[in-house]
């Protein structure tokens, strides 16, 4: 870790102000963001709402709440109607969905809404044993199975995403019941765990990263202890989990114990050099590994999170942000293996690498984190989603087929048009949470420094520490411009605030300026930092250069050799069949030719500007072999950013168009 | 089909000359094959017959020839001690064993090969049941459930490969005891399905083609009645597998019985338009319906086989000939996908796809036929062994990447070099028949017509109907030059031979002389046929156009768009890493750049000539993604051939190259 390894919360003088706090002090204003943050109070939550309490016609049955129910009564009663139904992890749509609820209230005060998660919350803590355990599967259906497949059942995974509500709905609403409850369920873990001395360690992680919100949340530091432990004991014995099927032998779902990449435990994660297995679970578990690295200043897995995030954005990542290049255990397969049309790509696997980068920023400081966390958010995770918030993608492939994508055995998992709700209901919601807690990915303080990562319009509110509210306007990603202005509590005198604006790599040039002068900045590891402090009266103005441009990928990866795709600001664009005589694959990118840039299209897939290349459209061959070569004609490509593909109907769509003169 | 629909037996006004009389009356000379046969000789069959003696040391144990041990102790005394190994087809190694074996005994007469394939034919008398019943899997360890799964137990997959064996060994020899033993056992399965009435069909074809073949030899019309019914009822019902199973639910793999293209039931034959499941039972069946076709004169089936071998041809071929573009399956996918890297493209469906061809051959005379055939075999076929007959490949892929090919998830099965031999061991024997029966390839004659299709250099006797032999001398496929000489028969007149020679669509001219002159001939459907016909004192000489050409697949096929491929004459090239800086994923071909062909390089892989084509060498950026296009210089880029690739150790392979100015 570089000499600017300082941490975000253990070098504060004042209060903390963790990452949680942003997503209630900041609020997204008009712009690009706003759209979405209205999508998900309006669309995308009470969905999932209805699903989780099977009113969807049509669809399958989620039974999260009836789960819920059942578990209660039969805590209650001693018995209850009925069968466990779902996935083993099924409580955690429940979880991921109130949290997702939490930070809608956060931004839009709902009583309704919040009763109805009260009520929620409260059939959660009337399904909780009496020593604290948490889990419907195991209380409904397995109650003398316990604890003993951790490698399958899901329940520190279940219980990591519940705290993590718990944690964001105290945050949000003030409101301490949901914590209590996840407090006893934590208790719990640390008894058997720790106090009890019980062997093994996640087959799916998140209980770490959620463990150390909690104990930022509550301070109390066996949460921190506890995530450390399951930390610390992964891959230690990489045969935990054969051992313990040995010991057990009941199943869940028949993964293969001497897989030891697939849960990431081939070695002690303090000597893992490579993002390997389940794509979620490892960026999960990079997420903890990286915040208990800041919490606790440990280098050494400072250092380990550091190779991994390397590994990850230099050879198993797409210029989408998306990662996981095999369906076949949703998972990283080698480097520099990276096919566009079989890619899994799956939306929660960028958003866990979200998660990763956002606590590598923190830890580190440096802009290339924030870059990757812009670079999956406007890509892969926003194309997860049907633009009107109503369907969803799992796979975000880059580059669609029709006749094969989503048919040839190959191909299954890679649909070219969104279906409508899953049976694993894992990336909706995750979406949906990701969205409301934006803020957490914008900006970031440390004592002496705010920094501005992400450019969401609206306000940030920075009155206990400066007096005020720090507003950014701008139309943003598709305008260039940005404005910040710092305005006074009523009554109280604004501070100076000491800014760090990210400069994002592809902006060759960036104009900075102080009330319309060049501003007097240290440009240093991809961050403007503004001499000076600014107040009241001030107005920072950002203009970043957003001419297209061209990427090129390492020749070591073969899908791309002798391809370019476009990008203009964060946005990778992508050609669709639609825009372009149903055939893209004809298509190539003249070597040194113009792109244009449209106006803003109001009108057009909610609000884009395409792009229009000079290009070659080369005849087709009807025979599949030929030694004729294809003529080629100029023409002009047209071009829509990659997050609004497949929205219109099933076409063809390619990020990587081959390039020549 | 066309007006040329005539059929090659049929029509005969004289001794029908049949495809397998061709073995016998051909011999292969000195010159590229020459060497292929004495390795299959000397090399390939040895090891193959110590292997299913589990002879070799460290190798898994094929137990063929101790299944058969077995199942006559059992027949003979009632029981026997030990259990059946290997898989449920194990028989059909021996089959495809001694069908080699016969080949080679009437190239190479050999008396203790001959008397080795004697007693073990005597052994595979001795463990048929009395009604004729013939396989050991059943008789030794599921003696109750004869005929109870078609869809998974191969029984008449294995009986087809015997019947298979038993023709050629008699033609071959001139012994028939195994003759007499399959025709016991097509009798037998003569009664079971026709006279008795039993349902279904097999779910892995060979018995259909193989019929044919036995009718052929024997002239039994039962036998082409049965090869018909098996025809004719497939897919007819297609849940006829689905039935099956819920009769008898016992199961071998598990196949799913839903799935009705795997084994190319989803309609009745003469509808099928789409060339769909696993690739070797696909085309084994449609050899069977070509056969069939051609000795009925059914035009409607005849159609169908058209329209399939169109449909592989132009959307589901690659260039090598290798077909199957999916692992999963073994399996043909969808039209136009065609992966390089992790195509399945196994060596037994390029085998099957030359014996398909070679039918419709059989059935049209267009020349079209013919070059598959010679693409396949030069390039797929070839390449499934390495060069000194002691490796083999499954899977033949158009693009190696060590590191990533092989061992990500997606590319276990596409391995980058030769494993040593394989617990299911089809392809090697398999290769082993078909270099053993070339002849049958490499000519074929009708009334009037006398069809020269591959260029094999060696003498073919046709003193019955010629007085004489057809001496083929070449250098082919690294020479174009091709000459025919006539050869009377001692103290007889040789009679005028009509030839037709195919005129292979890369030969953009071809010059043909009779005795150093143009000679007079009409070029039809790929052929030049001679007019006159030519005797003793004539001279033929053939001198195509061997000018390196480049490949273009069409833009339907992703994978290639922007690239191209070399060709000269038959044979398909590749970039190695090891004649290309251990890079060849940063190089492309300049677009009209020069292309040297080597002088014949004897000492190099066995003889190849090598190309050296002008083309362009990138700098690889570090950087995964990056704004900079990578910096190109000229540069030399080495071609050898592609069936001579991964003969060097493990190193990187590509057939697409970009292609750029």
């Amino acid at each position: 870790m570089p000499p600017a390894f300082r941490t975000m919360y253990t070098d504060m003088e004042g209060e903390a102000m963790g990452d949680l706090r942003l997503v209630k002090d900041f609020q997204v204003g008009e712009g690009f963001f706003g759209r979405y943050e209205k999508l998900v109070q309006e669309v995308v939550l009470p969905y999932q709402e209805r699903a989780l309490n099977d009113q969807i016609e049509g669809a399958e049955k989620s039974h999260c709440i009836e789960n819920f129910r059942m578990a209660a009564e039969k805590l209650k009663t001693g018995h209850c109607d009925g069968e466990f139904y779902g996935m083993v992890f099924q409580d955690s749509d429940v979880a991921k969905w109130l949290e997702g609820a939490a930070y809608s209230l956060a931004q839009n005060p709902d009583e309704d809404l919040e009763k109805r998660c009260d009520e929620i919350i409260e059939l959660i803590g009337a399904a909780q044993q009496k020593d604290g355990y948490l889990n419907t599967y195991f209380t409904v259906k397995e109650p003398d199975k316990r604890w003993t497949n951790l490698h399958e059942a899901h329940e520190l995974y279940c219980a990591g995403h519940m705290i993590e509500a718990a944690v964001a709905y105290a945050e949000c609403t003030g409101k301490g019941r949901l914590l209590e409850i996840m407090c006893d369920m934590a208790d719990h873990i640390y008894r058997h765990f720790i106090e009890e001395g019980a062997e093994g360690y996640p087959g799916h992680p998140e209980i770490e990263l959620a463990l150390m919100r909690l104990y930022r949340s509550t301070k109390e530091e066996r949460y921190k202890e506890l995530a450390l432990h399951f930390i610390n004991v992964r891959g230690v014995d990489p045969d935990y989990y054969k051992k313990e099927m040995e010991k057990n032998p009941w199943r869940v779902w028949g993964n293969n114990p001497d897989d030891k990449e697939y849960a990431q435990n081939y070695a002690p994660v303090r000597q893992q050099d490579k993002a390997v297995g389940h794509a979620v679970r490892a960026v999960y578990l990079y997420t903890g590994m990286a915040d208990a690295a800041m919490e606790t200043g440990d280098t050494e897995l400072a250092n380990a999170c550091k190779t991994l995030w390397d590994n990850i954005t230099q050879h198993r990542m797409y210029v989408t942000g998306a990662i996981g290049s095999a369906y076949e255990g949703e998972a990283f397969t080698k480097d520099d293996h990276l096919p566009n049309d079989t890619a899994y790509a799956e939306t929660c696997a960028a958003i866990g690498l979200i998660f990763f980068s956002n606590k590598m920023l923190y830890l580190a400081h440096e802009g290339k984190y924030a870059d990757v966390v812009e670079r999956a958010l406007y890509n892969c995770v926003l194309a997860g989603m049907q633009l009107d918030g109503t369907k969803f993608f799992y796979v975000n492939p880059l580059e669609a087929l029709p006749g094969i994508s989503g048919e040839a055995q190959t191909h299954k998992h890679a649909l070219p048009v969104r279906p409508k709700w899953f049976a694993c209901a894992c990336c909706p919601p995750n979406v949906a949470r990701l969205l409301g807690s934006l803020a957490e990915y914008t900006w970031h303080v440390i004592p002496g420094t705010l920094f501005s990562n992400l450019f969401v319009a609206g306000t940030l509110d920075v009155s206990d520490r400066f007096g005020g509210r720090v507003v950014l306007k701008t139309d943003y990603p598709y305008d260039n411009k940005l404005e910040y202005r710092f305005v006074p509590q009523e009554g109280r005198e604004m501070m100076e605030v000491p800014l760090a604006i990210r400069i994002p790599a592809w902006s060759k040039e960036t104009k900075i300026c102080l009330n319309g002068k060049t501003a007097d900045c240290e440009i240093r590891d991809g961050y403007a930092y503004m001499r000076g402090a600014y107040t009241a009266e001030d107005v920072i103005t950002v203009e970043f250069d957003m001419a297209v441009r061209r990427v090129y990928t390492s020749n070591r990866v073969s899908a791309n050799t002798g391809r370019t795709a476009l990008q203009r600001g964060p946005l990778i664009y992508c050609a669709e069949g639609v825009d372009n005589e149903n055939d893209v694959l004809s298509l190539s990118l003249k070597r040194d030719g113009e792109v244009k840039v449209s106006e803003y299209l109001a009108d057009e897939l909610f609000g884009i500007k395409k792009l229009y290349a000079e290009g070659w459209r080369e005849t087709v061959n009807e025979e599949l072999y030929s030694f004729k070569r294809q003529e080629a004609k100029p023409c002009t490509i047209t071009f829509v950013p990659y997050y609004t593909w497949g929205n219109r109907g099933l076409n063809q769509m390619r990020v990587w168009i081959p390039e020549r003169d």
